[in-house]
């Protein structure tokens, strides 16, 4: 038996659903709420140029209580059986994030071992087969197969397979393992 | 010209100096100070099974502190103009080390940015062309070149390319740069 082909899994906007929070943040701020037609190709913090916003992402708790995004737990405790899993997140850049994206692991994919989870930077570092990410730049420097998962800030990238839920990553994984790869 | 090559550096027992921190806390659990003669050959928590030693990783500070193993910054900073630096640490096993790991980085090596710092715990998942690590399992799953710093543990390992201290670290790139590679 050859060994797993292994699967990078970003965590912000794949597995840890950032959008509800990212939309209460702006309703507090300045008193409404985006909707899908006002954020849709961009960042919620691009929506009438509200850039403080993304100032949230360095206070501590800011990815403490994200909700899981539908589906992932699910499909990455199946995925597990065939496939190695890595979470690959870019959180380096916000130090109060470390033990918050920590802890989150921790409690929300408890058969994720310590071992499979990287805290970094630049993604380019990531040895792997497939990398699931929202983020165009990190698939352009990955050395595998890279998988876009639709966030409203890349619904116009048209370079990588693009996946919109995790029904959609179940199911290309499955048709990998039928072609043997 | 070319792409420049990457060189991923391990932090405990290569960049940061674990080993008096290590024997203060046996000197002041057991009341004497083992010398070189005691420790050389395997770790200092396994000198008279000492293994509760080793529980101190998990507290806070225990990486806050530590020295700068010398030569290795001004070695480091030097490379920089030639090779890619990035730091792999394993640091996920250990909750309580994250947020001193990240500051005792930015502190001391403030050149290398946040993007070329990574936490992991396996490290089969480093793409880079170079490792330097005290540890040979670390170094047996690397896909490009392994230098193995000395360290009291890997004394008898001879899988890889031993380097003694940051001159040696030095004097190999040297070469490697003259050998066009």
């Amino acid at each position: 038996m050859s060994r797993k082909k292994r699967i990078a899994v970003d965590m912000d906007e794949v597995i840890a659903d950032v959008r509800p929070k990212f939309l209460d943040l702006y309703e507090r701020e300045f008193g409404w709420r985006p909707e899908k037609k006002d954020y849709w190709g961009k960042k919620i913090y691009q929506v009438n140029g509200a850039l403080q916003i993304r100032e949230f992402l360095h206070e501590k708790g800011f990815f403490a209580d994200l909700p899981v995004m539908p589906g992932s737990r699910e499909v990455l405790s199946e995925l597990k059986e065939d496939y190695e899993i890595y979470i690959t997140t870019a959180a380096m850049e916000f130090r109060a994030s470390l033990e918050d994206k920590y802890d989150w692991m921790h409690r929300h994919f408890p058969f994720i071992h310590w071992k499979q989870i990287v805290f970094c930077g630049d993604k380019s570092i990531i040895h792997a087969d497939y990398m699931i990410d929202d983020h165009p730049h990190n698939l352009h420097s990955f050395i595998g197969k890279g998988l876009l998962y639709t966030a409203s800030h890349n619904i116009e990238e048209e370079a990588f397979t693009r996946v919109n839920d995790w029904a959609e990553i179940k199911k290309f994984f499955q048709e990998e393992l039928k072609k043997g790869a």
